[in-house]
């Protein structure tokens, strides 16, 4: 396998990223080779922390870098020699198996949607982002943000891509689905969540265990919860924001201490045909070893065949 | 003035209604007529601990009362008798100034709605829900649950009726009113967000300062925010299940604390002609001294007038 990652993504790059790829590669991953993507500086420091590891190591020269606050279509477009637009030439021309970038997230999600195919069947892909529950499971909640408005057949889709994600990825047996509504009863909620909640409840695919309202979301009701992405990025979103509080406040608890993104990496990207993940902004060694690890283990398990299979 | 109030609604009712009730009159608010709705037995327990107030009580027997799992519609047809019918009674009556009850929020939704006139010119009422800021303010969030799709006309007149209870129940010289919305510049967002986006940035009503995330609620970007009331109602259920883990997890915080619903006591319907308040079901004796505080400053200020003024 080989999984690019680009140097110049997040607010503490390339230091973050490098430390991070030596974190993974520590971990014995030969089977793993790895292509940075950077300025030549950014590679010369790589090259020179990293020495170790030169076996598993390929490196690609980019001579432009999109910042975090360019606009995301504009600057792929003007930088087409920029570490991200470079990953996702890499990942169309199968020369990459997974791309992963902290750096710009707008880029990043419309290099998802227009630099690579999304997989036949998929009408929109979606993002999803890791929800702690309370009882220390690892619930999924898609779309964070890719579609900020839905049909009911995207949710659908949603549901499909989350439980396989679910199931293959974070080893949930047999992931329950809830859809994030308000009001708790089929028949309840805004006319998106009327249409799609019989659509759900007839899916063969997924096991659809009703509605989650606000409330249930940290309640273990569910191990994927599927919503729109302008809903679910205003919920991520503020989530993030009482966890900056919880550290501002020097307030210490195992389980909200799980808000703390540094856990998980980033958010895949799910429904096209190469796993492509998207790293916050102030990722560090932790969350880029994270992101390696849940690239490897999407190319692994052959993630997308699967989703392939199951949109078939 | 007379406040109407369901001894019935709540989880701990008729108890914490007669001790918000008792601690209201308490502090001296002579001025203010109370009238207690509910069962005689309800009514009996009340005189019985309020006598030393019993000039500033007035009783009516309800015989029904709607349980909080009752479907709203159905309940509100089936129980004409019902604490809740009773008070909305009263209001198209005028025979109450306004009117509380932590019953069936549904049911106090639906009587909202459609058993008291909305103000002329305002197509659909709003609820807000009270966001404590990390600074210390106040902001409101609306609407959070009468309306789960929304056009854009509904979100510019929320942003009005917000701004009016913010200035004038609040106090807060000139409200900041944010569109909740995902990207923080103009054209980001959800067609809902770029529709109304310039129709908020040209009313002349609001002082409108852009978009919000969902990151800067807590943030003091704005004391208005606006949003759909599906959004709405998601986010506040999920800030309410953060403050019941802090709770249970024994976390104490100056500002976390906030989050609790007791300290705001209930949310107010904007843009109905009377002053509604819908309290939480598990509301305490000081959740109903708020809420009546709250309905008494409505009534003070003539905030009825003063919509009525701004939407004519």
């Amino acid at each position: 396998m080989n999984i690019a990652i680009d140097l110049m993504g997040g607010d503490f790059a390339p230091e973050n990223v490098i430390g991070g790829i030596k974190s993974f590669l520590s971990e014995n991953r030969f089977d793993a080779k790895i292509t940075g993507i950077g300025t030549q500086q950014a590679i010369d420091m790589a090259q020179n922390e990293l020495g170790a590891f030169s076996n598993s190591l390929e490196w690609i020269v980019a001579t432009q870098v999109i910042g975090m606050q360019e606009h995301p279509t504009k600057a792929l477009k003007s930088k087409p020699d920029s570490s991200i637009s470079t990953g996702f030439k890499l990942l169309a021309a199968s020369k990459a198996d997974a791309f992963i970038s902290a750096g710009n997230t707008g880029a990043m999600m419309v290099g998802a949607l227009y630099s690579i195919r999304t997989i036949p069947g998929v009408s929109r892909p979606g993002i999803g982002a890791y929800i702690p529950q309370e009882n220390g499971n690892l619930a999924l909640l898609i779309d964070v943000g890719l579609n900020a408005d839905c049909k009911p057949e995207n949710l659908t889709q949603f549901a499909i891509l989350g439980s396989l994600f679910s199931k293959h990825i974070l080893n949930i047996q047999e992931p329950r689905v809830a859809l994030l509504n308000i009001g708790e009863e089929e028949g309840k909620g805004n006319i998106l969540g009327q249409a799609v909640y019989p659509m759900l409840k007839e899916n063969q695919k997924i096991h659809f265990t009703g509605n989650a309202e606000g409330r249930d979301l940290l309640k273990n009701k569910a191990d994927v919860y599927v919503c729109d992405g302008f809903t679910g990025n205003v919920l991520l979103k503020f989530a993030e924001s009482f966890y900056d509080i919880f550290q501002s406040h020097n307030i210490s608890d195992e389980y909200l201490n799980k808000f703390n993104f540094e856990m998980y990496g980033g958010v895949p990207v799910l429904g096209v045909n190469k796993p492509v993940i998207i790293g916050h902004g102030i990722s560090g060694t932790t969350a880029f070893n994270n992101m390696l690890q849940t690239a490897a283990r999407m190319i692994e398990n052959n993630f997308i065949q699967t989703v392939s299979d199951a949109f078939l």
